[in-house]
């Protein structure tokens, strides 16, 4: 790459880029959030369920406005049974965010234990040692948030195009019992759009490792594909079964990017015992989630299909976004052939990886410009990306005219920051 | 007690026993849930925010259907700063529940401490000894349930018609440095029906105590009133600062008694430092509270004007069910003189005083005839009621056609329980 990058006209580029901050931008590629277009998608939603007579009685009778229902609305369970590939009785829909179900499981584990086994916290403070994950990098920031406040410490695997390196996997499982958890994103992953193997979900289920190991399985983007090729989730807790683990996964979906973000609806799929455990410590918290909510979004929706159709439209509007992403990279990075990239055929995110020891500084040159990326690093535990080299895009968000201005000027840091390192070490 | 117990004519009471049984009634006087008559007064949020152009976007511009805003909404927090007596700069809008907030708080202050001190769960470890919480008695048993499941240990303290016993609080939090928290329902208390003077509120924010004590100020029935005495909240905050203990406080409300019962709006307020601590834990399990609820609701209320309103129409069908749980217990236990009852000016129950050593008989007795009761015992931390002597009586949920019947035949319990135990004792 050094070689590559030697050859760039570092002063042509040194001039492309003080006309970048000339342009004086002020554009965002930090989170994968939808756009607004994405948004109106889903207004029929802001007068729902309407109040024509007992618009808000579900069809079996409950009064939504009223407490209750620890489990959620049933006509919203089907729904999402039947998307997510599990049976209804193994599905929870609970309130906006399945971040807070990722959060209040280990939260639950730590304070009190899963599985019948002894609390995590319990466990560390006796033992002097942390509760351990195992996390796939590049991985979802937030995902590494919550074990690095809760003192779980984060094992680094590497994540290949077909999910995460299972030998190193296996190997960790075999001789630290003190791994309790790994994170899982299986569909269209964040930030690098893998899409685990049948054959990789199978091992991992079956995996030797401590009886309250579990793998956090946050399905967030199993609906949202970007091409014909629409990869369905799989059935894990009947997989995790048939591995003779039936108590392995815990499934986590929501609607945040299916109709509003932050206004939707959550699922947490887990078998009986997961589930039953989870219900025993929650209800404690809540007397039942936003049932008006649930019951908005099941009439709206109408059935499976209609989520269906609503993320063909979703993907009409992302598909170019994508595209324009792709196009950028390849005519501006392709050429001086020092920079790789996904090409994700689902998801939010695209995976840029940079030259070995650059991404900090691409990072801080598109920030002086006016672009603003996520931290380098963000997507690694503990802020670390050994090689300072990823880079997460996030293209949802910004409409397309300030997309390709962002993308043209991040083309030029990343560009920038090759050649003077290449500089520097010729 | 008993000597009036004994004048009561057995016969006669187990004749009306066999004849309520016969009644096969099933009715239920258990939780405190607005009846369906108080939820369609709310009716119009079931349309709202609407989908007109933009509807959507609140006062400030945010974009309402997507992520971010952890405070929550800053139109919906002025309305019920206002109520509350608050500042609005402390004033946090959240999800659909407070039980959540007071969940979270104490789970935040077991993992990782509160007010920069030690984490609870660590402490408890170290010492082998738990955290504990003062208890006012009888009071929620949701409360003691957190607190239980949480491994924290409770203290009942009696509550008496201005609040807690104020000089075992003070004495309590003199001798046992473990003691962390303590309930306290100030307006229209639950079960009690009490409101703390401001002087006992300003004694108890004085009091010495662990420099990570705090009181979670459950003001769920601040703005509930059932009489023209509208007891007005403290502004405990302020109150709390003067005291020198500005961090003693956290302050819980929502509108589940005031829109839909799970799935309305939740606050807590307290000061910038508990806030921040808050905050700076509960951005690991959320992005944001659920906006587009938080801006249907501001929009029904549209201004503190709007909620009084509509807590008027809330007392107008809540009034006469108190009244006549008022007038069935006077009827039926005035004569006999075996029972105390408490004369409600808000809230949303009525505590029944039986005879010592009877009340878990009432309670099955009710059952027995169709009539469900909360638990003996429900209102005393481990459900244990030293005196076996209280019931909660919950109103508002049965129409007054239901009501009736389920006093008169729970008068005819007491009664019978009563009469058989004076029977045995003489």
């Amino acid at each position: 790459m050094t070689a590559a990058a030697t050859a760039l006209d570092l002063a042509a580029l040194e001039q492309q880029y003080a006309e970048l901050k000339a342009q004086n931008l002020a554009l965002d590629l930090t989170r994968g959030k939808p756009s607004a277009d994405q948004l109106d998608l889903s207004n029929a939603l802001l007068s729902l369920p309407g109040n024509e007579s007992e618009a808000w009685r579900a069809a079996d009778g409950t009064d939504t406005r009223n407490y209750g229902g620890l489990s959620g609305l049933a006509e919203l369970r089907a729904i999402f049974a039947e998307l997510l590939g599990v049976p209804v009785d193994n599905l929870i829909a609970a309130d906006n965010a399945s971040l807070s179900l990722m959060h209040d499981t280990i939260a639950f584990a730590m304070l009190h234990g899963i599985g019948g086994e002894q609390p995590w916290a319990t466990h560390a403070a006796e033992s002097g040692r942390p509760v351990k994950f195992i996390c796939p990098t590049p991985g979802y920031d937030r995902h590494f948030g919550i074990c690095e406040h809760l003192g779980i410490e984060m094992i680094p695997v590497p994540m290949g195009q077909d999910g995460p390196d299972l030998d190193q996997v296996r190997a960790l499982l075999a001789q630290d019992p003190a791994i309790r958890g790994m994170w899982v994103v299986p569909t269209y992953s964040n930030p690098d759009g893998v899409v685990y193997p049948e054959s990789a979900v199978r091992e991992l289920l079956a995996m030797p490792a401590a009886p309250d190991f579990r793998i956090w399985w946050d399905n967030a983007y199993a609906l949202h594909h970007l091409t014909d090729t629409e990869h369905p989730p799989l059935d894990v807790l009947a997989l995790a079964e048939a591995a003779g683990n039936p108590d392995r996964v815990l499934v986590f979906a929501s609607t945040s990017k299916i109709t509003f973000a932050g206004a939707g609806v959550s699922f947490l799929a887990a078998s009986t015992g997961n589930l039953d455990w989870y219900r025993s410590h929650a209800q404690f918290r809540t007397i039942g989630p936003d049932k008006v909510n649930q019951l908005r979004h099941s009439r709206f929706f109408a059935d499976a299909d209609g989520v269906r159709a609503l993320m063909r439209q979703h993907r009409d509007l992302l598909a170019p976004k994508f595209a324009l992403v792709q196009q950028v990279l390849t005519d501006r990075l392709g050429p001086a052939g020092i920079a790789s990239w996904t090409v994700p055929e689902g998801g939010y995110f695209v995976s840029l990886n940079v030259p070995d020891g650059t991404a900090a500084e691409v990072v801080r040159l598109a920030k002086e410009a006016g672009i603003a990326l996520t931290p380098a690093g963000s997507a690694f535990p503990y802020g670390n990306d050994p090689r300072d080299r990823h880079i997460r895009i996030a293209p949802s968000f910004p409409p397309e005219a300030d997309l390709r201005p962002a993308m043209e000027g991040l083309a030029t840091c990343v560009l920038l920051a090759a050649a003077r390192a290449g500089n520097r070490s010729s």
